[in-house]
């Protein structure tokens, strides 16, 4: 895999080569530049672990003979994989998405936080958000980077299970 | 994988019963049938073919050093896969899956319906389309079954030929 | 009906030329094939058993003096019939998808999932859901391919009765 | 059908009576009646009429092999009535309803208003529109009452030849 | 107010004349017409009644020294009128539209709706709808025509006792 | 219409009264005020002069057999007035609100902004814009304070004519 | 800051000049203008005092080392400032909005809010609120003219104590 | 400004823990962990860079006497700062942030892109997207990392003009 990744960050830099190539005499301008002060890093799941997390959920599930959806995103909500299992109902794609969001939201199992939901019930009313199990975070030294969201099984408690599988196949 | 279809066939009765098993009472009655000459079948990609495709897709975008989003979507628009490459622009997930969709409501690739909006420029107003090239269909027996789409890339073109080598790779 | 289905099966192919023939060049080329293995197949109702359950629907409702809309949605969650009843009020047209739509979901009656609810009120969280009785499954050797939704009546028990009514009309 | 009207409004008196019975302490009072001078009358299809135009619509399409959807709404833009015929693409189903917005909307077949758009281009960025052939409007007494819209036909010609055959249909 | 009303019925012949004549090959089709027996009629306010309500209603919280919106809409949901008083909150026209749209679906005041949702909770999540006191609906012979919603005032009752106002204006 | 301002004025404070009244120990803490010098003023329509334009406009339209709807937004693109005329097109609501945002947007009639549209044509791609005629702003000494919106007459400088007439109900 | 209140008191004056400059031949027309009688004027935070407020706001809560997202809104609910704390949670963004939103409609602080729907509960489901401690208004002579939302902090009562040190700033 | 950085290393950690705290049974399990080889890094403004980018371009437009509203977005389209200057059209918020995210999307100032569309006009049907003059890339070694956005004065090349000064603020 140290090769994919090597392939990527030049991949990366190729693209911007490419873009700015195509609009070269604006973006070459010295005022597009940012200092270092001015930057913080954030920590984010490789396409290829999250793929990989996602494939070990569907397997998880299909695996006890369940149908279900799956979904990763990232620590700002975005979602970086989707996978709709065979014969997952419909209304499962979007609960994975939410449960996911949730999850890397409160950087907590989205079945600790339904208990949480009793001193704050409107919590529930945060856009994106579903407080239902079946969703479970991924951190990097406690801080959440990412979060696996699974839906469709006849229980919140299997599908959070299956995300949980997800999860140590990352191995970390 | 015969196998893992197997399971997959038994998943789905399994499915079925639990939910069943949960609200017993009605579903067990006998109106809720349909007759076989009441229904029609379809054919869809297993969650398998399309993941395999997407990642075809995202590894040929990876070799020739491009950010890409990919997204694998059903005869139905709905969408199966998605995966958003490292790297990949903001702009690129909506838009790799509006190419797929495009793509499979033409069953054609969009790189061509882009050439028939000199006749006919309002297609483009339908919901859910987007004429830009990056989305390729996959058909059985020449009728459209899915599409892959693929936004990121500095050309459509570049886009279209990274959709090509995920629909290759279903090997049909 | 057997002559209806012919002249559909053809017609799905001639489509299928018709627009390849449009944009011929491109969706000729080999790569655009899926292999067997790749497919799953998954069953529907034809629009003609859908109409035909939708109409009962209807006329069971108004056969009670009641103005009502209903809707039948497929296993993807995809509206396949509407009919605005004379009289409808304008909360029930949505209405009518959104029990259907739940009803696919869960293959079971609303008004069983109402009392699931008990236990797990935030399913109803779930984007598409409505969780008011009157959404009725239709399945296939138990599994669902689709559901009636009805809304509009003074309650709902009512609504999910005509919606039986329309289950009932697919004699299965 | 004189029976089925009948019936329906007697329908609609005892709807009217049954909610009001739920609520009776305070929908009995006064103040809720309005003077006849504050009264005007439109005139809608009936859903009777609708469906069998709806019907008359996808028959046409069918009988010359092509998949479509078809959509009937009302003056006001409301939605009556729709199809999703067999095998029909993922967009036709909002661009239906678009179409048939559209033509009720001028009162004009969709056809007729694409040549429209040369003079008032902005025109087609009114919400609700699409300005491509396949809406056909349905009169009363040369005032618009309603608007059948079809698509998924390879042409736009073809999807409103369609519409027409459901206007006909009405023998108006 | 006669005069006026028949200025206006000569108006919408005049409009659909006007509007017939821009498309006039294609609109003068015979195809284009329903006979009577598919036409049923539905009786709305006037936008003069209505107008007068709305006024009627906004003066009536005036008078008290509250600050509110106000909607009246008709019998599909269609909103006719809105006023948004100097100095109402922000989030009092969306409120009134909804209690309107509520009032006039239920043919109930929307007070009397509040207690309904004891029974049937979920109601509350019906698209369009908002359970709160400050709507009234505006009848014909029983049957619901259009409804009056307000929004601002500190408290619900006083919102509907403005509706109220509103709707005694119209004098039925 | 001294004394109606005045009640009005009374009116907004007994409203801050009562709402803090509800909830006067937090309310009341000394931290919610803020100094005179982080305050700016801006003008607005009151609603009585919105009214009166909106009815005027809708007045003009009448007289000349067309059937539009109209609206009155506010600097800040907030709705102040709709009304619905009788027998306006499905489509004329949601024209008339964008047109009256385009044109207090740039304080200009949209007719002049279509002209605009030549050089830089994607400026109509900004949202709750509407380039048609039918748009015209309400100045104060220059600056916009609010505009009227109309839509749904055979051409946009007809409805162009009517919104003019509105402002000039205000005179100023 | 006195001299950049004058440079945009200045700059406004410019600005509509320069528009209606482009537009000239429309906007000089004397039908655009209202007369005072016609105008209510409504008090804003200025830009610089929104800024400020927004800056103390998250000082307060880095100086606690909670991450968090902060939104200044004024009286009619439109966002004036938004500042998106490094490390805030995905959910925190709209949250901020939303808790600003809601206290400034009931011109108190959310937490006092939360109370009231004990008596009240349907209140949440007004659009484009969130009854969560989080949000302070910002008051004029007790009237409500703008207010802080702040989400992020493991709790409400956080969140509001860091909105409160952004109104305190304002110094009023 | 290390200090405040400091700081916010460490609040991050205390977020985390107190999170972490409120659901530790579920969250202290290994399996929530992801390995570093499963990890890239990304690199954002600090809030108080965007905030000081932000103001500098505001600053900017004040001095030449325009109203303005400013965006800045990170490299994932993530809204990271907003100001709606004093007097600054209503159309003017929306469009800041969609030529913020444009800018970001391509990595070069949006009045390049215009050019593009030249070649390739459907680009600007992708969501989120807005191809006028006004947005302006932040760069770090050439990748993009975010981008500001300007609307509202008389041209896109001054919105731009601004854009570029709030970047050269940063100072690269």
């Amino acid at each position: 895999m140290t090769k994919a990744k090597k392939l990527l960050t030049t991949a990366s830099a190729v693209v911007a080569a490419g873009v700015v190539g195509a609009v070269a005499a604006n973006a070459a301008t010295p005022a597009a530049g940012a200092k270092d002060a001015s930057l913080r890093s954030t920590r984010h799941l490789t396409i290829a672990a999250a793929t990989k997390a996602a494939q070990a959920t569907l397997d998880a599930a299909v695996k006890e003979g369940q149908a279900v959806s799956v979904a990763v995103v990232d620590r700002d909500g975005n979602t970086l994989v989707t996978l709709r299992g065979d014969g997952a109902g419909p209304q499962s794609y979007a609960s994975a998405e939410k449960k996911a969001f949730t999850a890397v939201s409160w950087n907590a199992p989205t079945s600790a936080l339904v208990d949480r939901l009793a001193k704050t019930p409107n919590l529930k009313d945060i856009p994106g958000t579903l407080f239902l199990p079946g969703g479970a975070p991924v951190q990097a030294k406690g801080a959440p980077v990412a979060a696996i969201g699974v839906a469709g099984a006849p229980s919140g408690d299997l599908d959070e299970k299956f995300a949980r599988a997800g999860v140590a196949a990352l191995g970390g």
